[in-house]
């Protein structure tokens, strides 16, 4: 039923926005909320503003009430001031229209007793007409496919990545920055203060939804939390979830319950839900983001051995020292491997051990770049490639001509092998600085997961090596998963 | 002695180049090498290149060796295949040129018995003549002031912050990241192998030094252990030294070997010598920077409460969860100041907490925003204040206003509390990240630390309290810091 209603809401044809106003004339177009939000994206159906006195909105015919409707709603976003919520619940409930985002805040989440009632009032209203609500106090959905967003300039890339966030200003920070890193979107779904439908009813939606291959989540409070931790385990078994914990600290548990006026904290709990639902656990969106990148982008690592290939000096012990931290190793190359690699490396300026530092492959005649990496590729103890580059100690005339390389001989020779690039700049240099960034993108573009930082690789690589490597996917380990007796939150 | 002659290296007031080349018409000008580097600095002093065929050099006359020279010079800076080194050291000796900077790299770092058979050699030759020697294989020295500098395009910044690395890279990286954060340098010193000066000789010289107030050092190993450990805890009383120790896990050691030739690793070694020197820590150069920022720009906080002010929702609980997990903590307003804040800001769309959500106080046409910070300055237990924008929730007009405020109104209310802005911009529009990136140089320029996530500017204040409330500075433990007993490293 739910499953049905949801299938409806993604994929809208038909969105009335209740509350919608004209754009502020004298804020620019990105001022024009909700209704301008949609209208901006370039909404695929048909879209219906309503406000009191039945103005048109940009040219769109506008209506009075939801009873004016000439169709049922895919879906109906409320956008009024609080205690007119209720009123539009019933409005819903009388013509037929289950399938409602309130975007209202002014509910449970302030700890006023006045509106601890109100959120009390449209809970009601909601069980007893069987509602389907996304919110009260949220963005509500985001599906860039359809064109169906409630903010400004959202990401517009499609994908295979959905994201359930409990904070709306989170869905937007975490696409846009992922979207920047060539990440593209199935469904983006802000619930704050989950009145009917909470995270694990999202959940259980893109766990069967084709188009989302994996699942990124921020969460504050959770209402059920067996039923979190049952989903989480079965689907992170073949779509990776990522997890963001909002309110994990004492400090961080109060701002919560200021958010969403959900209870947060118990991080022992949480800690054993990341072992063992085998779920992925970030610290920030930007990490989220990181590690979602080397998910997506690159295949199974079959061990934590890392090979750094590139820029020397204190950036190669730095890299080395990045690795370690986080639980990858540095193996040194075989005999065999070393002698190879020697016979074509000059040891002049060159560092034949693992940092391999001889970015003079890159520029020579043969094809001893291939077979450096094929190397890589059939070493069975070096699992993972970070390709370093020091952006200032090269010519901008060579950028392309490396991209060019990574895109083309990189991706051949090493295959499913997960491999990734790090950069690195700091010349105030106008030029470098522009064509460093039109590089990282020409890179992204092209499926490269690309970090700015040893830092971030590492830890992405270290994550994406526990999600395939961690024990649940080893089935004599099922005893102890099912020891755990989470309580509820 | 030492002193004397580094005294004369810093303020060299002339130079000669020993090896220097022609630019390379191909690569443009930013391939002329040291003696191109130094001309295109506008180095102050007198110039001399020396090569074979005495050649001048961007017009500037040449000289075939040293014993043509016409003066004695305060520094030599010798960048001659490594086999030539040794000659170059005693035409030195012979001219009574005893500061040498020894660019060339391919000694003890190489791992090569023939280079290493080289070191010794030169090593020989320095100890014979009493040479004062930086190097060899590293980048030498750079001061802003006198327009020394090796690389090309370094920071032009002057200021307290002195900065010794082990690493040529990292010297340009870290003084070209902080440069960018409005952080000046007196003295950057690139020393590699340390043939005959190492990091304590230039901490020795920099205890005393009045242009320096902050010291930062990335280090891999170190060749006598005690008196680093002497030196720093000594000097650390009155100017904060802030370390990045590469090698520290075993890969990185290895990295170490193969970079500098020293034996890094004993991580407790190195905890215990954080611990009781007082030095502050850092694990990137990119840490190193901000908690540098941090350090040079704010006062001395009180405690480790803080009071986060600013955008609203997640990142405010983002925001929490980042300082508590470093150490820092949010205490409760007090009833009294929440009584005050309720008089005059409205509960629609804001948190009356900690963090406070209030930003609606920016733009208050009264003294709201004073009265405020004046709360925040008297209350004994808010320590530090960070102060979260997100620039896409604001309009672009309105950013030169708040930039206003955070100069004027923040400064003279916060006093000499601690104060930081933190800010965060995603949504892909050029005109916003723009005026964002100009918003933060107005900043920055004006004294403001800027840091542009939670976690850095969390952890920059943690480190900031870090350094000023820990216990070397209270005199009843001098016993428990005299019990350790570094080995030599």
């Amino acid at each position: 039923m739910i499953h049905a209603q949801m299938e409806k809401m993604f994929n809208a044809r038909s969105i009335a926005v209740v509350g919608a106003k004209r754009p502020d004339e004298n804020r620019g177009k990105t001022f024009g909320g909700i209704f301008g939000a949609l209208h901006d994206y370039g909404y695929k159906g048909r879209l219906y503003p309503i406000n009191p006195h039945g103005e048109s909105i940009m040219g769109i015919k506008a209506y009075k009430n939801l009873l004016e409707l000439p169709e049922p709603m895919d879906l109906v976003i409320v956008s009024v001031p609080a205690p007119f919520v209720p009123g539009v619940l019933r409005e819903c409930a009388q013509t037929g229209n289950k399938n409602i985002h309130i975007f209202t805040a002014g509910f449970k989440e302030t700890g006023e007793p006045e509106s601890m009632k109100l959120q009390k009032d449209i809970e009601e209203i909601a069980n007893a007409h069987g509602l389907h609500v996304i919110g009260p106090n949220c963005m509500g959905i985001c599906v860039p496919e359809h064109r169906i967003a409630t903010w400004m300039e959202p990401v517009t890339r499609v994908g295979p990545v959905s994201f359930l966030s409990q904070s709306g200003g989170h869905a937007q920070d975490f696409s846009n920055y992922a979207g920047k890193l060539g990440i593209g979107f199935s469904k983006i779904v802000s619930f704050g203060n989950a009145l009917t439908l909470d995270s694990t009813d999202f959940l259980e939606y893109l766990a069967d939804d084709p188009k989302t291959k994996i699942i990124a989540m921020y969460l504050e409070g959770v209402k059920n939390g067996r039923k979190l931790f049952d989903l989480v385990k079965r689907i992170n078994r073949t779509k990776p979830v990522i997890i963001l914990k909002g309110g994990l600290t004492e400090s961080g548990a109060k701002a919560v319950l200021s958010h969403t006026g959900s209870l947060a904290g118990e991080e022992q709990y949480w800690h054993a839900f990341f072992k063992q639902t085998g779920a992925v656990r970030a610290h920030s969106l930007e990490e989220m983001a990181h590690t979602t990148l080397a998910l997506l982008k690159t295949g199974k690592p079959e061990g934590r051995g890392m090979v750094v290939f590139g820029a020397g000096g204190g950036v190669v012990v730095g890299a080395s020292d990045a690795c370690s931290r986080v639980g990858l190793t540095l193996p040194t190359f075989s005999e065999t491997m070393q002698t190879t690699l020697r016979s074509f490396i000059p040891p002049a300026g060159n560092m034949i051990k693992n940092p391999l530092d001889a970015f003079i492959l890159f520029f020579d005649e043969g094809d001893h770049l291939a077979k450096t990496l094929d190397l890589f590729y059939q070493a069975p103890d070096l699992n993972m490639v970070i390709l370093s580059l020091h952006m200032d100690w090269l010519d901008p005339s060579m950028f392309s001509h490396v991209a060019r390389h990574i895109k083309t001989t990189c991706v051949e020779h090493l295959k499913d092998k997960p491999f990734v690039v790090c950069w690195r700049q700091t010349r105030d240099d106008r030029e470098i600085q522009n064509q460093a960034l039109a590089f990282e993108q020409d890179l992204l573009n092209s499926g490269i997961p690309v970090y700015r930082s040893f830092e971030a690789a590492a830890l992405s690589l270290s994550k994406l090596a526990e999600y395939h490597l961690s024990f649940h996917f080893q089935s004599d380990l099922e005893e102890r998963v099912n020891s755990v007796t989470p309580t509820n939150h």
